[in-house]
């Protein structure tokens, strides 16, 4: 596009985004430089500044611009509870439920030994650590329900048994508000063993 | 996600580029900053540098760091032809056919009153300065051929008319290697009228 340096190499950075295509960033990068510098400015100083001021939870992991999140330091919350999820995405999930009051682990990733992802890069030493401490009952596993997510799950279990910790999963099941008609097979033969 | 202002701020800059909404940016951002903070800030840097050198060409409009662009002070090029396409993209596959050695004029957009983009916004008024100038014997119509683009080239060739230039337009007709079977019938419809 065009015969500048700047232009290329802007393109090149916006392909390194995941999801975005050579197509994309070209489209971006003309939208940006035609109709929208302001924006451009922001996003080169907003990452700058993340990069520079955001960092882990000592002890959950999690994004956080301190020492240790809010999460973590809130002492009304239960800390004899332990969720343990993928990312802070997952975790702001559960927590738009309203109804965990515990404290997370948050794995940052899941083990993916197809990606090189191991139990070192999702902290699971950590982790280990971090169940051992006193006061805490009860993990909860709360990795997604895939493939990657399930064994992921199961490697934690299989690493916290010996600490005589509760340790327990998510329930599979129906969705709520869906019809039985609609719903994969597999969820419901999952939903029928899991049955209450 | 999480506690982080600066990460809020970074998935609202994010979501500022075309095509990316809070879902996307969200993913982004944590692909970013947990495994790859050296692509954010190569993009930092990349944004920061484009919007800082990156302007228009003072002949043709297209995007250079220079005041005139590599094309339009290529002297060995043919000065009597000017193509009018709508964005970077367009003259770049344009060029890419290596068959047209005349100059461009790119338009940076297209005529749509629906977003408020008038004559102004694509520089019709130096267009016609430019037309006007000595040794130019024909100006290519190459906006795309969509209503927008279509009507963009009738207001240029109603603009061009009283200059006594050649003004053309690409032909419309069946794609290349296309089997007619499987073209839409406008198109065959517009072959139709302008054979050959
Ligand atoms: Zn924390
Ligand atoms: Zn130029």
């Amino acid at each position: 596009m065009a015969d500048t340096h700047a232009l290329a190499t802007l393109v090149q950075a916006l392909k390194g985004l995941p999801g975005v295509g050579v197509k994309s960033a070209s489209r971006m990068a003309f939208h940006l430089l035609q109709h929208d510098r302001a924006t451009a400015m922001q996003l080169a100083q907003a990452l700058s500044h993340a990069v520079a001021h955001v960092r882990h939870c000592e002890r959950c992991h999690t994004f956080t611009e301190a020492d240790i999140c809010d999460t973590c330091a809130d002492a009304s919350r239960d800390h004899s509870q332990l969720c343990v999820v993928e990312t802070p995405a997952d975790q702001s999930a559960v927590e738009r439920t309203g109804t965990y009051r515990g404290l997370y682990f948050v794995l940052m990733g899941k083990l993916s030994p197809l990606d090189g992802i191991g139990p070192h890069d999702i902290g699971l030493a950590k982790l280990r650590q971090r169940a051992s401490e006193e006061g805490l009952r009860e993990v909860i596993l709360a990795t997604n329900f895939t493939a990657e997510g399930e064994a992921t799950a199961h490697v934690i279990a299989e690493m916290l048994k010996s600490l005589g910790l509760r340790v327990t999963r998510l329930a599979r099941g129906v969705p709520a508000g869906s019809e039985l008609e609609y719903v994969d097979l597999g969820t419901i033969a999952h939903a029928l063993v899991d049955r209450r």
